[in-house]
């Protein structure tokens, strides 16, 4: 189902070049539809600030309480928007196979630029079942591989890496596994962004990873790419601390939609699993937001400290 | 779910001025799935012989044969590709007003250009059902309302017209019902296409239609353009005449489904319940090819008979 | 996808020997799921009354409003609740040949007795396709095809009918063209079912008819049960007369729809397309229940004139 | 979408009360549609042997590979053959709330006689988050939840299980962390099944569990079923472990789905991303049959041992 005709087709290079990239918050209206008013609005900040790409609908964008529908769609009109300003990467990964096949096929037709893609987290597989299932879709275009033990289960060890690296589009990894691994895949050549934000730093100047796949980028992006691309900056990194361990008390992306939301650049409506942080932490984002200085934040509302009835959280959606 | 980020977003008053507007064609690969490069093949032809908007799953495009997710797929697919120099006009109607909500919304979310709504066909509803039905779109973006009770067996009468004409996002009316009905819209200052090849001409010459929506033009673009926007043309609207006769012989698009695949711009499979004409309606063909001259045609391979052992019959798709 | 284990499996003959099959209708809640304990309520009154069978999903039950997901589950529901005391007849057909095979596929894995087909409405098709429409799904278990011109814009010709007919599933044929046309089949010995209330006592009587799939059952199931098994009666059926004109005022099943919920089985709810009767009719309702009986009715309460506002339509389902 | 008619109702205490549950596999046909006649096979193979319930759509059953309708559908066939002799627990769990909702809803309205849910997988979420998701669907019938971190990243500790357990639909837990947190379950007086094969004679005989939710009794239901029920047998359990340690060399349901294919119930097919043992394991697979006997394991043909060439991989499904 290929085409030679999808518009800003991206070379593996290009990608393998991004420093910042954002994973994009799905924003909500009260019966639990996007609101894609407030979704371009956070494009626009990522764009003005500096991000370089963005992934839409992961797990900090909430795919997996997407219907794929909707996920083909808000790639699409992603790139339709955005798309000759950032790059697009979709995640278009799932532990079935047929469904990464058929969303991958579908998200490059409509114009992403890359696709991301997880290993089958839940029902997971061997090592030969992982290869088999990347190389189902790798020849489809740019592709970065996700590798998130704590999520999916299991790790995605680095001969199996390996094997894929062959293939051209791999573009490289996005690795969670610590910057030991992080090392051995750029000695050897491979791109590495870091999916951690508390390590990145570290990450990018010292262990030679080329960039970040960020959440607390939706909330600072111009101090994160500060962080990325001038240089080694000890101060930024430990000024930006309490606010990513803050971010990841609990599962991401509880922190990131509860900042959002008392930011005012959101709705504060969630789709359940997902609940907003108890007031106490409610409370010590403000402290955060004004110790980074609330000018380095998206949006320019006050940030507001939200009741517990000021959220919508929607189970049917 | 509104966005106003979209690109190109188009003016109703654009789309009123369309005069040739194509049903495109949806082409296969053996397997049942979209083959897209000969898609993007049919577009570039559309494009360069001069048609100005195009229906993207219309019933010729084979809408009703499409998951939703394919047909929205296929809408962005167009969007992204061509948006910039052509309408993309996107048949997300439905006979089920959930369906056609949903539908739109993801539509206009990808960048299409106006929606086609169809009434409740099948299904059918009161005079009363069907403004409710068509305002619950309407609302969306610039909309094209499509008459042609043969398929859906209901009309949709003037008094319906009249009412949602209100909307500032009507377009107009792809008209089926003869020139007679189309007169009656024009007096009014309703912009209206003709849904029929055999009468197009005399709609837009003697009766005051803008233009057609058209399949003929799937296979000779520049003829139907020509007839479209150059004046009166009774010779030409003479010369085309069997070649419109024939490709309605079934009903659409078994017709124009063949012609294409003896053009040899399109694989010759078919998504049942669609089979090709018989073998002596595909001679009948190649002759009218050769009256009207092959070089008006789509294409540049020489036209060929091909035998019933040539197609592929999808069943499961 | 073949079970030998499907329990009450029904043959072909149990099929063609049914006299009232009742199109069942689906209520709904406030926020448009189905209304199962309303459902089934309504299936209670069925077979107290005597039907014999009932089509789940069909047009009288919307089966073009739902997702394929619900109405494979209604199918499954009526099976596993009522499926040892009534024959249920899914409405697996589709304008869409694929769709047809996945859901008569499914539809016998959950135990439908037998499954009723359309011809592709809308989209169309030549002779042939119809055949081979057909074809793809006759092989699955017992089939009632269902002729409706005035609703898919295209007659199912005598001649496909015969064609089809050597299938052993083939069961017979649900016929609106007329008395005529089900006089000829009669005669060759094909089971045919009155799909029109207002003629289906001398489809039976003078023509020779096996019975009727009906609308009017769901209100009065006990009397259209005289109508189809007690023989001749020319004065039960000039009574029932005005409520099956009623009925029919606006496309079925707008009046059934009104009339059940000022009966007070059903909520009054309603997808669109579909809206109420206007109060003049449902006025109208109460002196033609009063005329009959009201004991005839299904339900226990008295009959009630709602406002306007006692309704909720429902756009997103 | 209540419904009071569904057929075989189970109370939670007959849940309760069971002792081997049998986590189906689901065979496929070449071309990874479900095959149903092996699959009713199958389960006559588990009923025959003395399971007293299935886990339908289970990781083991790659329910993380099927299209909701499929796995809905599969719920209801095996409802309607087998409800009566077994109870049927579909896994309509999903680390969406929103869709297990509704899968919920529908397993239920299909006649299964309980769930089972999982905590969000993959997307994770706080303990206010779990609790909430919980109980969007505990109101429905009843429930047994599973915890299984290695698979979701994420373990239910026990004081989100004690908060649950209030509702009275909460039959128990399938547990996998071990025979201590076992234990502390059941001194609380909540019911346990062993969700690991090579733990569960201990976790019945010394720790309290009720039972086991088993991989390994889809090939030797009988003595699985004499392990849970007959009393403490060292000799027995010592004489499985070798067959329990092949089974899970590699992520379940590789093993299994090799296993039944050398054993000549299920054609030799696999969804990917799972892909069959290699000839190495294949090879020991006959061995440990013929040390275990033959007689003890489903069906009746000899074991073979299969080549790579025999076995079909399919990724779209």
């Amino acid at each position: 189902m290929r085409s030679l005709e999808v518009k800003n087709r991206t070379s593996v290079d290009d990608i393998r070049s991004l420093r910042l990239i954002t994973a994009i918050k799905t924003p909500y209206l009260p019966d639990g539809r996007f609101d894609l008013e407030a979704y371009d609005s956070l494009m626009r900040m990522q764009i003005f600030n500096g991000a370089e790409g963005v992934i839409v609908g992961g797990t900090t964008g909430e795919g997996q309480l997407m219907s794929w529908d909707e996920h083909i769609m808000l790639i699409a009109h992603t790139v339709n928007c955005f798309g000759t300003t950032i790059k697009v990467i979709g995640n278009t990964g799932s532990n079935s196979t047929g469904e990464a096949i058929h969303a991958t096929e579908q998200g490059f037709a409509v114009g992403m630029h890359a696709a991301l893609h997880i290993n089958p987290y839940y029902g997971k597989t061997s090592m030969q079942g992982l290869v088999s299932h990347f190389e189902s879709v790798l020849s489809m275009g740019p592709t970065i591989i996700y590798n998130v033990p704590s999520r999916t289960g299991q790790d995605i060890p680095p001969s199996v890496i390996q094997t894929i690296t062959q293939n051209p589009n791999m573009a490289g990894v996005k690795e969670c596994m610590g910057n030991e691994r992080i090392k051995g895949y750029v000695d050897q050549g491979i791109v590495i962004w870091s999916g951690n934000d508390d390590e990145c730093h570290d990450s990018r100047w010292t262990f030679g990873a080329t960039g970040v796949i960020s959440v607390t980028s939706n909330l600072v992006p111009g101090l994160m790419k500060e962080l990325m691309v001038q240089g080694q900056n000890l101060s930024l990194n430990s000024k930006l601390m309490p606010l990513m361990k803050w971010l990841f008390k609990e599962p991401n992306p509880i922190g990131l939609n509860t900042a959002l939301a008392q930011l005012g650049v959101i709705r504060p409506v969630f789709r359940l699993p997902y609940v907003p942080l108890p007031l106490a932490s409610r409370l010590e984002f403000v402290r955060i937001v004004e110790a980074l200085g609330r000018e380095n934040f998206v949006g320019d509302k006050d940030v507001q400290v939200l009741d517990d009835d000021d959220f919508t959280l929607v189970g049917r959606y």
